[in-house]
């Protein structure tokens, strides 16, 4: 494990894009959203995708430099063609129109295709929430499979997940949620694979779908898949990512073919004040959670933390000392960097 | 156990809340609502509701002739204030306001405020399917709260529900999906309580916060409380909900005072013509729930369902059969009717 500087893992980042032909702008945006993941603790949307993402640029799944495409578009939609961009510089094309439109028509929704990993949904969410609007976001992957359908065994769906980000006062957010529809993304599994360990039971199913507590059955063959969260619940709800995220944008739903990463994207936003008045939005939801934190303790547990709050506290944290990175991810991210040139 | 038909316990209903000075026009569509909801399986929001709605019409906290008002509106959003009317009676008017919207913008918001309970969420998504739309709703209960946050050991929120509905070809709906935030709901709870029967861990906290199985300790003093489902997941869509359905209605959020059912309510609706062409949209659909139930069965499970499909056999079974009431339940609906002069 080493501490790496903010500066120093963004520059690097960028410096590896724009080497790949990226402009400055769209690397350097690639690189704080990267960063940005690592400092909020979601490591494995953080740098770690370097590698990936180089990969993805050899194979010319990625485009450095998309055309960004507006299909059709209403005063309250957007339908847009990514042109096989980076996925954070589409999302961040998407969630500027969708904030635009929300401003003046209070709802809008934008749909992206042809567009690459998209990162920490949070992010596009969070965007919205810190000028003033609420940011939704639904996410499917359908060539990258790993979640078995309530009853089954076998990978039909990706782990799907759901973002919200309210806002705060004076740009602030008041809460982020960002949740897989899994009860573990895949990237947990990996690590726990990696040190050899186990998991708790009710994460995953082994290749014969018979529940298990071992990685080395996720990862052999027949694969296993990862269970919904919720049960039922959530399946339901992956279901719906699919079909909003997956079939409206164009990008198309799970399917048994593989493929480049491509993530579905729908987005929306509203804007609070058209509903009432902001001061009294802002008082209700700092109400709301004041009343929630006044419940004493469950059995075992230490606090009661609103969706955002640990992202805020690592935050801080690494803002100070630094991300730190395991050997083998920072060696990985030091190939990249000389295959193209670039000092790390 | 008896049988009541359909058409009976239509009429009886209809009439009941007609001698409650319901309009016909209104107390028909009460009826049909809580009769549609047993017919679905659903008997916690079917007719069992009678006597609570009796009682609130009694304590004048269910206007039966409101004058429902649209408070503002634009041509993608409604603010709609129920007047304490019956919640299938505003409910009603608010999604055919959001269908109308989305119709002509592609996608609208309709909030609700100042409306008694409004039943099965589904039933508003269903409407909006079975005309080409889909139909979204959250809606939370900021006066009637049973589940404890995550890492809580009290009643912070309602059950929060969300459900989606998603158009299949013809009029039909492909996909009706309609969760409680909270692992079961409460009336699940209370039918295992008055069969003296024990439930699964993983339900419900006691009074302390410490994990129960026992339905006693839920209805003791101080109260259990109901756990959300996917741990912290439905808890943080949960306050998603108390925002978006609670809070943007003007109904606002979970709160320590107890008072009369209100459903904040925010309904969305979605035309996906808008994204591609109809003939695409319900073939991928089908594609996907092709894929999803080709999986292998996981061991124990007997089959792959898409939501919505549990609810569509029971109709076709209670509508060849009637509807199930057990003997306490037919009793207090005779005394409803008999009080008003219905013949039951």
């Amino acid at each position: 494990m080493r501490m790496v500087d903010v500066a120093t893992l963004e520059r690097i980042t960028r410096d590896i894009f724009a080497a790949w032909r990226a402009s400055e702008d769209d690397a350097a945006w690639v690189a704080t959203l990267l960063v940005r993941a690592n400092l909020r603790g979601h490591d494995s949307h953080g740098v770690i995708r370097i590698p990936h993402y180089v990969r993805a640029l050899k194979a010319g799944e990625v485009n450095p430099t998309p055309k960004i495409r507006v299909v059709s578009e209403t005063p309250t939609l957007a339908l847009i063609d990514g042109d096989r961009g980076f996925g954070q510089v589409v999302a961040r094309r998407g969630i500027a129109l969708a904030m635009d439109k929300a401003r003046t028509q209070g709802l809008s929704a934008v749909t992206l295709k042809e567009t690459n990993h998209v990162g920490r949904l949070a992010d596009y969410a969070e965007l919205a929430a810190a000028e003033g609007l609420i940011g939704m976001l639904w996410v499917n992957a359908p060539m990258a499979l790993n979640v078995a359908p309530w009853g089954g065994a076998a990978r039909r769906l990706g782990t799907n997940p759901h973002a919200v980000a309210i806002p705060g006062p004076d740009g602030s957010v008041a809460m982020s949620f960002d949740f897989a529809t899994s009860v573990w993304a895949e990237g947990k599994l990996k690590v726990k694979f990696n040190k050899g360990e186990k998991v708790a039971p009710g994460i995953m199913l082994n290749g014969r779908g018979e529940p298990s507590t071992d990685p080395r059955e996720y990862y052999a063959q027949p694969p296993g898949s990862l269970i919904t969260a919720g049960e039922h619940k959530g399946y339901g709800l992956s279901l719906v990512i699919e079909i909003l995220a997956g079939i409206l944008s164009g990008t198309g739903p799970a399917r048994p073919t593989p493929g480049p990463v491509r993530n579905g994207t729908l987005m929306m936003c509203l804007d609070p004040k058209r509903f009432l008045p902001l001061a009294d939005f802002h008082a209700q939801v700092a109400e709301l959670f004041a009343f929630v934190r006044s419940a004493p303790l469950a059995a075992g547990a230490r606090e009661i933390l609103i969706p955002g709050e640990p992202e805020e506290r690592t935050l801080a944290e690494r803002r100070a000392n630094g991300v730190p990175l395991d050997d083998e991810t920072w060696r990985q991210i030091r190939e990249c960097a000389t295959e193209v040139g670039v000092s790390a």
